[in-house]
């Protein structure tokens, strides 16, 4: 007996004004679209490549990053002093910076990270982890905003709350979302909006033009700011480990580290939606899922991967 | 062949003086006691409400204090910030306070932690990890005196140490204690009028006249100052793996989200022995035994939990 | 099918520069050998003693570190505060410290410990990770050259590292190494000459004038800077897993709370090394095999381990 539902294959549960963007009707995207060989290639070359991903992230989760990165194929780092944070960017593929568990001295030094990072021309993932709570940690994410990551995962709740935050044109939607801890109180269709509006602007302050917003949900929206792609899948044990968001964020920069912001932000959601159903077949309960989750990272091939339903 | 024995039913070792308050005769508690009741109630409702339970906690086992949170049916938060802490407690159903590593920042912070929780009437869960070691954890702890939590979970030498540093009567059992490190160097029993103390210190400072205090150890024993109760059972495994007392102290505060000290600390204390004894069963090792431990936490039913033996 | 190979036993790769120490003709220690008895006898010793071993460690490994000594029959403390650390380091065996995760304070924090623990007279183990990235990780390590360890442990770049801080002849290395993260560029055997000149540096500090270098890598090398000891097998999956170094540091610490630091850094390789290969033969992928590990190093006999290859 389990005291919740557990869905390896949540119903669709996209809302009336969630269509496609610029019209189109969703449907899977074909075997021979360019974006399923990006994937495949990118699954590929982080295991030949085992690429180095570095992380400035939460003390709850940062082991499970870690892990992930390595199952992922990739390898970790992980600081949180600015020299070494710099230091390790210049030899990394990427970094990921997740404003999970906040201490004093942080607010200067993401500030410097970010400004060196953008300085640097390295690219970055942001998890804006509780966006909206603290005002040590809005105080961080706004000072983001002109030195902006290349990519940025979230749930819903954080995603239109870092919309609010950097005054992109989200102020209507600010008032229905109230933080509720580290868990989305959004579905995350009623995030589709601010999610675009957060892509075009990481893709406005980028030398490449390029940005992605991944909203992690029931069904996963990955946009560049032009198009949607949903993601459907996974499994709802995913809610009942924790880290399950910040490994996603931490192995998307794996895969930054070898591919585009769009497709590394794909390879990596339908990765662990893949190894998500994959462990939950097997699982007894969230220790042995976590357990065979990392197993079904390692497992899962390139060709699954890349074969997966994506909505556009 | 381990290396040293384990025991999923460990034998009674009450000391002489042992003997339930008020000098009743200890016997298992009826099927029909309304404690079974509110214990079933109590995990029942966290798996309904899935409650908030934030943790200010340690950098060693915070990834199981939030697993074992999300396994016993409830969800998690980290913060250590002094505005993400006080924000998070005014949405959360309990906060759960570990003194186990310490930064320089904590001194501060946890004094006005605790004043703000006290201010706010949110209630908490203090686990006194290594009490007695350390000046500034002494500090700490110190400043927690007149702003109680409603109930502090630990084991035997940290009840003793936290009596002696409140400066409630307990003196004449401070010479026999010589802290350890964080693992215990004197028996359950030994620290039973050192919780008693606590208990009845913890209501004396609390709006509703309530406190409880969780010894834990090969029989556990929780005592709201009036009344002591027993509980047998568990494994020895526990002691094996970091964090099973610390995972306990968070799950406390995932019960005291839906229910009152005594009722949540009975309820978090029993659904750990039964768990644990589950996971002994199948376990080949430490590691097997943690997995099959989180399962057993999600497992559990709340008849099993609520029929647990009940010595009082 | 796995991304990259995984091999439980990795053929040798001795470079030709790479020959015993005093010229002698590299073979399997006999059966009756001192140093197996003295191994054995740490094995056993741990497991009946249960002795503390203290951590300054990083926050990624740190749960890890504390389980692996837990499996290995020790018990564990972890701390970051001087007062905490130099009160544990009075009741602890040993202490490990690892400056992987660097915060602002550990500069001048570090550098106390290290004078604490000298001053006490306290055997630890050092673990340089990350050695050549940050100038406050490069200070941090310069500050320990006068008040070192008992015993390093690292990976061939770190010791490389560590032996161009400490200005201990070994300049000529220096331009071969850039550090790459967490992850040795280098192999062991291109180590071996700087592991010597740290352990004779680490013995002439020593009031008992011994000390000790392991390099982990495809065949470890402990050596105490007179005599070399190469111990192969293991298993490739430990690379994929985060903090199969740390955690060897630990259980190093562990073994150093009942044992001379060459016996110490012995036992420990040659435990994790037996573990890995048991590990190995029923993991599924990285998840599976960190549980494995944990239940093998609990498992694993003092024969098995005293009986291991070990190349003198």
């Amino acid at each position: 007996m389990t005291p919740s539902a557990s869905s390896s294959n949540p119903s669709s549960n996209h809302s009336p004004n969630a269509s496609p963007a610029r019209g189109a009707a969703a449907g899977d995207l074909p075997p021979d679209h360019p974006l399923r060989a990006a994937v495949r290639k990118a699954v590929d070359d982080v295991r030949a490549a085992t690429p180095l991903a570095q992380s400035f992230t939460n003390f709850v989760t940062i082991n499970l990053v870690a892990n992930a990165q390595l199952a992922a194929g990739g390898t970790a780092a992980m600081s949180f002093l600015p020299d070494d944070v710099l230091d390790t960017a210049a030899i990394a593929g990427a970094t990921y910076v997740n404003v999970g568990t906040l201490l004093p001295f942080y607010g200067d030094a993401l500030a410097d990270i970010a400004r060196g990072l953008h300085d640097l021309g390295r690219p970055w993932v942001l998890d804006p982890v509780a966006a909206g709570i603290g005002a040590t940690r809005t105080a961080i994410l706004e000072s983001f905003r002109d030195v902006p990551p290349n990519v940025v995962r979230g749930n819903a709740s954080e995603i239109i709350v870092l919309d609010r935050l950097w005054g992109l044109g989200g102020g209507e939607a600010g008032d229905r979302t109230r933080p509720a801890g580290v868990e989305s109180v959004d579905d995350v269709e009623s995030a589709a909006a601010a999610a675009r509006r957060v892509a075009r602007h990481l893709a406005s302050r980028s030398p490449d033009g390029r940005g992605t917003v991944a909203v992690s949900g029931a069904i996963d929206l990955v946009t560049d700011g032009e198009r949607d792609y949903r993601l459907p899948g996974g499994s709802a044990m995913m809610t009942k480990i924790t880290g399950a968001g910040c490994s996603l964020g931490g192995v998307t920069a794996t895969y930054l580290a070898v591919a585009d912001p769009l497709t590394a932000a794909l390879a990596a959601s339908l990765h662990f939606n893949r190894a998500a159903e994959t462990a939950a077949a097997s699982a007894q309960g969230p220790g042995s899922f976590q357990t065979a989750f990392l197993d079904a990272l390692w497992n899962t091939t390139a060709e699954r991967i890349a074969a997966s339903p994506i909505l556009a």
